[in-house]
């Protein structure tokens, strides 16, 4: 046997331990022998050098020709027909018919280039640049990483380990920990005129489970959904994942314009980011939140309200939420902790109708596995506590400053453009003349190690007017605001084609 | 105005902090003047008693009536401006014509029971008895949470902190950390002979996501996936709501059994579970291992090879993965840490060919967020300082004494049953004669305060066979075993029906 399956290598180490794969170290560092003469039958199987019928020596020979103990052989053979390569009877060991299939198991000899069959539904996902490294000054959608309270937060964590282990390491309620669900209700009504309770939170991975789950409870393949344009990119990732097809609407200086006619062909979902629409900051009429509401009521379709970052408005009173308009309002208040607490925690929920919450829980079983638990009750504690509340309100304020910031560097060096945005969230979206491209400034604002994000990508059809950038101050201090405008103002300046004149 | 939106509610507290407000405190626990106010005038237009068109008080006028400051109440007409309930011009402020409108969102009078149209893939999921309490002895599926080694877990996420804060709090990529992508890529070459880089390996929220992924990637609404019978639910699930029709191919005592002609109508996705199939404990043979790959190349289907207790194997060599069977497998490989650390950490991944990796991070950007970085990285130092290693083999030991001790007590106490389930995992599997119903058996269990799982509810269509107890031992101690099956075995003699004799 030792021309077909070769020596095997004996060290020092694997000597020492020559026994121990079979006491429940068989990831041990130094392969032992036991383990490799497995290995070296089975290649030989697999490759042919013992075919079907062969038959093994016995334990014993093999054990002497291999300079092993037998009982290293013995487990070897056992362990190969457990697996099927050789069966075991009165006559010994034998090969089983597996290298004819073997041979047809093996990739083709010359490998064509490999031509896969994706989902139609990820076939449409392009390359793009991707901005996630929230470290970048003028990055939108990242907050203050380095002025969350940090020591507070351990100490929830902390206190939900010492009340919670060893039990909370199982598998929780794939809808969240109870504690968690009634907190977020509780801040809800107050902070957001939301009408829940906690059995309607549904706590997800993050804003866009919700609004995965959203999908899978009410759409079928093929159904239509509205979404705003410019809009969130990941309404319309959420959404054709569920091979739903978008519908883009447009949007104006009161949000989200339904075209006159439109729910003539109803959508079964509209995606509406109400508070401060992304990107331009509108903010969503009463009239039309109104209007959206009775006919989605009227034909049977969901509102999706993503309140992103409603918790951040710096003057008046918050703009309450469109879930809270009206009694049994058709709407699912999707929110999450992203921004106002920190983006890797990942901690998103959706609030549902009573009757769908209850429905909905019966799925999640199926759909769901509960987890996660002691960050939910840290977080839970930490919003009980009132270290949540307080938290908001300092960003609240520091997030206005370095809006004002901004604004005033913005006003100074782009003085011709227009800005959107209200007094709301964590980005400004500038507007830019046809002659800046968007997409080659930012290019130039990335190798200068800014990262705003060109609006034209936040587009679902071309349309007038969507050049320009979505400038991020969640995660820049107020002084580096001028100095980081004052190089983009450069960059446009280097790009700016003059304009023709008329003949 | 008094008489239209009645006088407002004046305290001590909020005559102290009527103006906090406006600087960004509009969530205190006293409703401030301002917030009063403007609840006031939204409830009184929403609700017609200031009909579309009326002119509102000046500023001055209403402050007087109403016993506040002017300032108040021009923050309030700005607020109700800037949402739409007014409109200022010269002449005054007015109401918009929402009235009108708003009363068409009022739902009726006499609301009808709601009917909802959910998606059919919901429809589906029915309401079953949820044993996801993994605190109750006889749980399938969680493992010993009692001895999972928290101080040196805890040390690994301090670690963790002290090194990656505050940048780790920000997104991370969708696929996961590097090193925990290449720790895991580094176990599973030794461990599983799983043939893997980690830019191969995609982190996903526990094994279930990682089924979601495979399919949102392979298939289209109408494809079909075959899946084990009996089998995992999360498997079917999984296939469901991603509108993929399931095929039931049923299991015996080598594993998944394709019937004869099957292949002729080829499927997209094939899942299995050959180190240990769920429920029934078989093995895949080698020969079915490579009747697989061979077919699923030949008509471009994918295998999706679930590892779910692929690491506790209690007597030989671990029996390699099929993704390194042979080169280039069209295998799709998922595990996850749920078993070998703990359910709540949902730190699941799967094993991508690397083209298909590399396209599937394009997809990711737009499908994901990244995030649990912490998590994420105090896993990579487990597994790399060795912690992760010394648990599994605590845990192997642990759990064969565990096995041995349910399948001596099992063996006493239902001695014409038969026992299926290999060597491996942390449940073994009962089958139990007709007359004895698993639902009820389950049921009466359960109120005893144990909690193994009927083994008809793994059954995807009725087969013979399929009556019986899924019984955990991974939670439960050793001594503990013993008297829990002496319940069970009351519980089946009291409920076990005479056979009929024959006429």
């Amino acid at each position: 046997m030792i021309e077909i399956i070769g020596p095997l290598a004996h060290t020092a180490a694997n000597r020492g331990n020559s026994d121990r794969s079979a006491t429940g170290n068989p990831a041990g560092k130094t392969a032992p022998l036991q383990k490799q003469l497995i290995e070296r039958l089975q290649q030989a199987i697999l490759g042919g050098r013992l075919p079907a019928g062969s038959l093994l020596p016995s334990s014993r020979l093999l054990a002497a020709e291999m300079g092993v103990s037998r009982n290293t052989v013995v487990i070897a053979y056992e362990h190969l027909a457990a697996v099927g390569y050789v069966v075991a009877d009165k006559k010994g060991t034998r090969v089983t018919a597996l290298s004819s299939r073997a041979a047809r198991a093996e990739p083709p000899a010359r490998p064509a280039a490999p031509k896969v069959a994706y989902a139609a539904r990820v076939g449409e996902f392009k390359a793009t640049r991707t901005y996630m490294d929230g470290a970048l000054p003028l990055t939108p959608g990242t907050p203050a990483l380095d002025r969350f309270p940090l020591a507070a937060w351990r100490r929830a964590l902390e206190r939900s380990m010492e009340r919670a282990l060893p039990l909370a390491l199982g598998y929780g309620t794939p809808a969240g920990e109870p504690a968690l669900r009634d907190a977020i209700a509780a801040h809800l009504r107050m902070a957001r005129g939301v009408r829940c309770e906690g059995s309607q939170v549904i706590i997800t991975e993050g804003a866009q489970e919700a609004l995965n789950l959203c999908v899978r409870l009410f759409t079928n393949p093929g159904d239509v959904a509205w979404i705003e344009d410019p809009g969130y990119r990941g309404a319309k990732a959420a959404f054709r994942q569920g091979d739903v097809r978008v519908q883009p609407i447009p949007v104006d200086e009161e949000g989200m314009c339904v075209p006159p006619g439109a729910w003539a062909h109803p959508p079964k979902l509209i995606y509406t980011s109400p508070a401060h629409q992304y990107p331009t900051g509108a903010v969503l009429s009463v009239a039309r939140r109104l209007e959206l509401i009775a006919e989605a009521r009227r034909c049977g379709a969901w509102v999706i309200e993503d309140d992103y970052d409603g918790e951040f408005r710096y003057s008046g009173e918050p703009i309450a939420s469109m879930q809270g308009l009206v009694d049994d309002a058709p709407v699912l208040y999707v929110g999450s902790f992203s921004k106002t607490m920190f983006p890797a925690l990942r901690i998103g929920f959706v609030v549902l109708p009573p009757p769908i919450a209850a429905h909905a829980e019966v799925a999640l079983y199926e759909m769901l596995r509960g987890g996660h638990r002691l960050e939910q009750l840290a977080l839970a504690h930490f919003m009980e506590g009132g270290e949540f509340g307080r938290h908001l309100g300092r960003m609240r304020r520091l997030y206005r400053e370095r809006q004002q910031a901004l604004r005033e560097a913005l006003t100074e060096h782009f003085a011709a453009s227009e800005i959107l945005g209200g007094d709301c969230g964590m980005h400004l979206t500038l507007r830019l003349s046809a002659g800046i491209d968007d997409d080659t400034l930012t290019e130039r604002a990335f190798a200068r190690g800014l990262a705003p994000r060109p609006l034209s990508s936040f587009a679902l059809e071309q349309r007038a007017g969507s050049n320009g950038l979505v400038i991020g101050y969640g995660n820049t201090a107020a002084e580096q605001l001028t100095p980081a405008v004052r190089v983009l103002a450069e960059l446009a300046a280097g790009i700016e084609k003059p304009r023709r004149r008329r003949a």
